[in-house]
């Protein structure tokens, strides 16, 4: 397994952790790294040990085992078209891009998705984020599960409409969440208050739905319906915008509630 | 200070863990719960030792050290009238009533806020709990702020309009974050697969804002007003308050983003 090459190609949060846990813990070696931006490139390829850059994709080598493409959604279908023909294994990590995009520039090609949410500074367990893989024939997809189980203890199978959903579903669960904890600071820092004093909060609430379900997990007015403090709060907010999302997302817990 | 007692005026979820916390880390004595819900009252009561209960707020007895009040937000001034005029000190724990719904009732009262979200099943350390203290006068508010920290290492001093606005971010940080779960939960549910895959997700996000502030920590198509993703994924959720609710999050994500 040691002498297995991977070529990344994009070289931004995503890639730098992936491109870790493929030398750390499936034992690939990372031979190059393309990266739209310099410095980037050279930023990932000089923390891999032996890999060299580039920032031409028409100059990616054509004699990798693996070939990861960690891009933005709409780079993803450019750069493919520009990276030269190989018999490697291609494969994206894109929620929202299905399969094949890979269709017609690659033999052997399919998706790594770690459903995970990915920080410059904060180094991630591989282990423990839940991968979803597919591949072009039955052949390709036991490849790429077999490499995902070298990084993670959770492999799952999923079709490239279910992963749309699964990518939909994580934006709720991540961004709009993260959002969420964004009004709250804003909220609190607007009073003198230190945003800190939400985290015992914010933590519990996350902890509650390994337990409980989200629908059985809920408190709060909008739950109760309890109108007077609702009505007080909406009054509370003064950018429009805010209140508006104030009352809809009152209005959805209480429905959520009714279909129960 | 192990002759001290208090009764609870509630018998909720906050009034549960409240009660537990006053008993076995302040070494209060509960000697009265009253609850408009016999079945409530008398649960309290049970598994808090000798404490009777009464469904009565008139006959709440008036030797106590420590009143309690935990109720719904909008019975709170209607049982407070109604209580028999006592001397001990009477507290409540509601993020959005004005302390002063005691003032003609009591000579002593204040606020005592734990800013937390409480599940019946879930055992919470009260120390790690921050509370939000106030009283009628600085000799009150001394009294509430020992009290409280027997309770808790995290003990703060906040007026009642400050404490409104901590109370309107904490359903942005609680309330309405649970229901990004949920909406997530649903996502996925209806496509067969199981919302646990969501919950290291969940996690992360959670624990990256004790390094990051929530605008530092966000990521995703919103952010980078990815157009291409987000009309994808627009047009994916069928449900139309859930479209809105795509929509205007993900500009506020984006708006906020033009902030910085």
């Amino acid at each position: 397994m040691m002498n297995e090459t991977v070529v990344m190609i994009g070289a931004g949060r995503v890639a730098t952790h992936l491109a870790q846990a493929l030398r750390e813990r499936a034992g690939l070696r990372l031979v190059q790294v393309y990266s739209r931006t310099e410095e980037h490139a050279r930023a990932l390829a000089e923390r891999s040990g032996d890999a060299v850059w580039t920032t031409s994709a028409e100059a990616v080598r054509t004699d990798a085992d693996v070939y990861v493409f960690s891009l933005s959604d709409d780079a993803l279908a450019g750069v493919a078209r520009r990276v030269p023909a190989n018999d490697g294994l291609w494969l994206h990590t894109a929620g929202s891009v299905p399969m094949n995009v890979f269709r017609g520039r690659a033999r052997r090609y399919g998706v790594l998705y770690p459903l995970q949410t990915f920080s410059r500074d904060r180094s991630v367990d591989f282990r423990r984020v839940p991968c979803f893989v597919e591949g072009c024939t039955a052949e390709v997809t036991d490849e790429v599960r077999t490499l995902a189980k070298r990084l993670s203890d959770e492999v799952h199978e999923l079709s490239s409409v279910d992963r749309a959903y699964l990518h939909l579903a994580a934006v709720f669960a991540c961004n709009f969440t993260n959002h969420m904890y964004a009004l709250a600071d804003g909220i609190v820092r607007a009073r003198g208050i230190d945003g800190s004093v939400l985290r015992p909060l914010i933590d519990e609430t996350a902890a509650k739905i390994h337990r409980l379900t989200p629908r059985e997990a809920q408190t709060g007015p909008a739950l109760r319906n309890d109108r007077a403090v609702l009505n007080r709060q909406a009054a509370m907010i003064i950018d429009p915008d805010v209140k508006r999302l104030y009352e809809e997302i009152s209005r959805g817990i209480y429905a959520e509630r009714l279909k129960s």
